[in-house]
């Protein structure tokens, strides 16, 4: 399974997890960060600035999809950076 | 070393990092994030639902019996997901 | 490329932001944690004892220099893990 990370900010919060329903993700989790990216220290400037976290575990062929629903529709409109790691979900009925 | 990340209610909090001593964790983060789960989504209904999550470091043994623990005493019990991550450490005595 | 994760004390917070700049790290996020280390259960004994986690994105040359300069520079002096993990970051110029 892949873990796949989102860290964007605030405002795309809705599209992002509309987004996460689409390609059929059964849950996720959000959590608020702080953030210092590619356009300058935001975090420095603006002490109250924050971005939100949003990990969600799926199928490696959902995550082809996401990405490319993320590469087409959201990176031109939001600040937002995106990544997957492989991990290994311990669920009931492997064991 | 591995990263196991445990995702749960707020509720399973004290048996959780009581486990993690019992199975010999020398420490872990736990932080508060919202969640949308299996059983539909619980955040968009009450915003306000919270979930914790715990990351833990251990080493591939303890990571077994954490998860034969979790599997056998809490996944029946509690809302819960757990993962497992490869990880590289930097310990000063490695250098 | 890698994700460093680093879990700290939060009076480290500010020379370990200035050191991800040093070494030419791009953006990085950070959150508070509740923590509980090998220094013993210190989040049990102080409930309102916090951590930072700070997780940034940089290519495995930079992740050498900043470990080596965590280990010189901060892990005698802090309250301080660190780890890095393999990640693949979804860049638009990929696609």
């Amino acid at each position: 399974m892949k873990r796949v990370t989102i860290v964007c900010e605030s405002l795309a919060r809705e599209p992002v997890t509309r987004l996460l329903q689409e390609v059929g993700a059964h849950g996720w989790t959000l959590l608020e960060v702080q953030g210092s990216g590619r356009q300058g220290l935001r975090l420095a400037e603006i002490p109250e600035f924050s971005n939100i976290q949003v990990d969600v575990i799926i199928p490696p062929a959902v995550t082809e999809t996401l990405l490319q629903r993320l590469h087409a529709d959201f990176f031109p409109k939001f600040a937002m950076i995106a990544y997957e790691t492989d991990i290994r979900v311990l669920r009931p009925n492997k064991f």
